[in-house]
């Protein structure tokens, strides 16, 4: 059931919206190369600020700047185990929240080692698609009697429902080794699921347009770590989701409009607009989500 | 002379475009940081998916996920001698078809070594400009007398002319090392060479405002390792090819219709659209390009 | 006061612009992985051509086919503390002027010894924020009473005109220890200053939406070591700055157009383009500016 409009968590998400568009946090990043001008571009279009960062006494030196980082391990270099390491620890140390994307979880040994180390100084949030989640609660023996049929490299073998009850355990054992005693997992695919460890609310909405194009996920890590400067785990999960959910929407409808466009008929009969157009469409839509508009994405309680 | 319409390489061609598109393979690349968003997005626009790895152990895990790889020497870090002689070894072992852009071949003396070994686990097909294809058959000592005039930088420095006999006698050479026995050269450059050794075919088309945007290059090789998971060497070079020629064809005619759109005049006559929406058209026209449009290319043989 | 029309450095300007179009010069760059691909797209929309590279044998090799080079120290890895003084050192050696971007000065130990030992082998250009200008200067033992605010990650925390003084040192200290004797500093903000270290100029004009784009600023800095290769420091800084200037004011024009075009209605009042749609206009503005267009943009003697 959808959630009221003037349920508490609804006001808390339209206020970390707008708590980022007017204070426009800083949440460093450690990310992969793939995608981390997209991760940036869609840090900035939120209202947030990005530094990006792959040394240990560096990423430290920025993210004493800041109320929260990102780690997403999609690429990995030789020097980054050792980096890892130390920047968990600080980031802990610190009790300063932090963002995980367990890219690719399962795959190769230095992969599975870093993340199986992050046991030791877990993340706030763990984001990530349903394999993903699922592995890395293997990883760090939480076992729930699922198993994940993945990886398929960085794609999800598994559906969403699969992962509830890895992303549910995930959340507990982060709430318990965090200071605030807070924690969330956002399971991403054709639907979001977003659990705190006690309650798990599910979202829809998302333009399937979201998988043509490299970075939805890894940027969705990084705004919810620009949420998680301004609000709790679990309220940043949820609007970092949410609007991800609104926009890719609205640049969904904004590239039919445009190959609708009578007007535009000449240019768009020759040649449709397609994944690169929606790239564009969407860093836009990021912009122009409200607080409103974020806070108004259909959500219901699992 | 233009290949008739019903020759079995149009048909080959054809089938391998629209086995990417329902079968979605991913092919894992090793590949420069400048451009590297573009070849996933490259990927990902023409059907197939992608993945990113700079450490052994990771892409080897990686790649025994998948039916092709595709490695490019852009930008080398200190790591990645070591990298690439273990990658390469393993990809050879396995018997598992790469591409290789072998970018400015003979410029600095890591970017030579990694190259000069390459010949002892030689990749399946090899996708370069002119001088690159000149440099790595002279590397490998494979001589005909040609010698270019470059490299200067990434660009080349010879005509594609200049570059056939060494192409043809590099897929020999890999050819004979490769454990299907098949391989390919593809010479980009205003015309297109490509050559299985013994055939050598020539194709026209494709705009010049490909040389505008970065990345042209190494986003064809990352979609010629697409192909290679479902098709011959020479198929899945040609059809890459064909398919940038077809799909910067129809971007620069969308350009050239956005910048004569009269309902769009107030905008275009302040700016016409130039380098920066050619690169979101020309995605949009790789997802576009149908296989029937892609295999109807024109090609000549030699 | 504004330079008047038939101000030989005017003449100047216009000149780079078009010998940068007719000459179409490689500036190699060893730049931050965030906004590398952007750098080189700006590269190629002015006119220049772009390579990046990371290992200093290998940067030696590009620079040598170059007549000036860039260095941006926004993402530091473990190698580059050895391969930047080895690359610096060459530079010198071989008195190939180039532009240093110390993105994020004063931030991390590493970065600080990085940016420190360049005092002994220095650039012929720094651009900055005023809060990387002042922390350089103070770097460098150049003091002037100035102390920056900052750093607050990678954006600045002073404004422009308090990096004045800390700007002519700069540019004083390089012209002494440059071969050409010749050197500049641009302080990029709402305005732009650019001193020789004799001469100040300021520069009025630029969109702020370049500040909801990553790679504004790393961008110009490739863009001004493009124009390093055909023209003088402080040519070279006012001819890209004064670009910048013209080609997001374009570019942020038909941003507007666009969403007040009548025919475009149904797309725009669905989703306002925004900061994605903006970064494609811009490369299309840089590619459409003229060297009548640069150098007729506001530029006042201090």
């Amino acid at each position: 059931m959808n959630l009221p409009a003037q349920h508490p968590l609804r006001q808390a998400i339209a206020q970390a919206v707008q708590d980022v568009k007017s204070q426009s946090p800083m949440a460093p990043s450690f990310t992969n190369f793939v995608t981390m001008n997209f991760v940036a571009n869609a840090q900035l279009a939120c209202g947030g600020s990005a530094a990006m960062s792959f040394i240990a006494t560096e990423f430290d030196a920025i993210a004493a700047l800041a109320k929260s980082a990102y780690i997403n391990v999609g690429t990995l270099l030789p020097s980054y185990s050792d980096a890892l390491h130390a920047i968990t620890a600080d980031l802990n140390e610190s009790a300063k929240p932090w963002v995980l994307d367990p890219v690719a979880a399962g795959l190769g040994q230095t992969r599975t080692d870093i993340l199986t180390d992050m046991q030791h100084n877990p993340p706030t949030i763990v984001r990530g698609n349903a394999s993903e989640i699922i592995v890395l609660a293997q990883l760090w023996g939480l076992d729930c009697g699922s198993s994940s049929h993945g990886p398929e490299g960085v794609e999800s073998a598994d559906d969403v429902q699969s992962a509830m009850e890895p992303a549910r355990l995930l959340a507990r054992f982060m709430a318990e080794h965090t200071p605030s005693g807070q924690a969330a997992v956002a399971v991403s695919g054709e639907e979001d699921l977003i659990t705190d460890g006690t309650q798990t609310f599910r979202l829809h909405g998302g333009s399937p347009l979201m998988t043509k194009i490299t970075g939805a996920g890894c940027s969705l890590g990084g705004v919810t770590a620009t949420y998680l400067s301004v609000a709790s785990p679990l309220v940043a999960a949820l609007a970092a989701s949410m609007l991800y959910n609104v926009a890719s929407d609205a640049a969904a409808q904004a590239l039919d409009a445009l190959n609708q466009c009578d007007s535009c008929a000449p240019v768009r009969q020759a040649l449709p607009a397609g994944p690169g157009t929606f790239q564009a469409l969407f860093l836009d839509a990021l912009a122009a989500a409200t607080a409103e508009q974020v806070s108004a994405a259909e959500i219901s309680e699992c």
